[in-house]
């Protein structure tokens, strides 16, 4: 038996007019033909751009690349699912007997899924200005956090920073390849790291992208050590 | 030299209040330091947006795959282009110097970026519900032509009802392989066509969407020969 989802409407701010909204944006696919899935299709999309906005408004200097990967570390699907738990949102959910059983409450997907199609639930009811500011109130203290020192600074500038206050050697960079026509050009770039023989690889479609999406590449190696 | 970017607002069915905004969304970053690139990473989101509550409004019956499909399809780069010409927005574009010896006014992905840069102006200027607007107007036709008959069918029946109208066998589906951990699998299906001898792969986290991805790659395939 699921919890009342008026006070999930309450902890989120918006007590809805429409009934059933709330309700469907809780179903998940497995509890019936009237589900969440196209409420998440929307709020989903709805998320992606009420962040994409706040981040502009928020980094002024950083460029759409930095952009692009903060919002992408914002809204992916831990990053939800860590949000919908906050909200115990698990407690809410209205799943098939095969999910019920195999602990679909608990499950980083459908959580993240159902609180987007709540978000996707906030718009139909209320319209944008009402959901962008329920996104925005949830969405606070992530945003809040967002490193802005490393945000306005592009892969190359970080991890070249990362590696002078560690005293090492600046990384290398090589065009590996260059495909596609003239106008449509895939660069391939590899970043090296001579002193421990650490390559990664970036493609983009200038050799600037690349050899940026392969400083990430390394970013994201470093910090998984 | 440009022609006048008060004729593409005028075009658009939004004249300007803040000066600058519209210019910035038309220059190129070949040209300078302050150029379109955020107000396309705005606007992208922004178009993601509106153009799936369109397609939810439009197509009441379209599960979320067929809605998804829909969106790439409206939204990628050379439908994108395709608006951008209809506005001759080439004509208003900022470039480099050596964009504009390459022929950047007439290329695909920067008369693209640039229409999302557009879109993600007005919103700044002027709000949410002018932004729709102005996306709707400019979408109108080609949300129009959307095919209704198909979207609301999945792409397994499409094949299915393809191959009967024309008294062929009906395709064959086989599991290739399931990875990854019990909750979080991928199933690989084959959809094969035995009369031509022709297969496609899918993949989905479940074995209903790994076969309609497998028809969807088939029907993609048809459509091409």
């Amino acid at each position: 038996m699921s919890a009342d989802p008026r006070r999930l409407a309450q902890l989120l701010g918006h007590l809805f007019d429409r009934g059933g909204l709330l309700e469907q944006a809780l179903t998940h696919r497995s509890a019936g033909p009237v589900n969440n899935e196209r409420l998440e299709f929307l709020g989903d999309a709805l998320i992606g751009f009420v962040i994409a906005e706040a981040l502009c408004l928020r980094f002024p200097q950083a460029d759409e690349g930095t952009l692009s990967r903060l919002r992408a570390s914002l809204v992916k699907r831990d990053s939800l699912a860590r949000l919908a738990r906050g909200l115990k949102l698990g407690d809410y959910l209205r799943l098939g007997a095969g999910e019920l059983r195999t602990g679909g409450h608990a499950r980083d997907s459908i959580l993240a899924d159902a609180l987007e199609a709540v978000f996707g639930a906030v718009y139909i009811d209320a319209g944008f200005e009402k959901a962008r500011t329920v996104v925005l109130n949830l969405f606070a203290n992530r945003l809040e956090q967002t490193d802005a020192a490393h945000a306005g600074k592009d892969p190359k500038t970080r991890l070249q920073e990362w590696l002078q206050s560690r005293k090492r050697p600046l990384p290398e960079y090589l065009v590996l390849s260059i495909g596609g026509d003239q106008h449509d050009q895939t660069f391939t770039v590899s970043c090296l790291l001579n002193d421990v023989d650490v390559s990664t690889r970036g493609e983009g479609t200038s050799r600037r992208r690349a050899e940026q999406a392969a400083a990430q590449a390394m970013l994201e190696r470093i910090e998984h050590v």
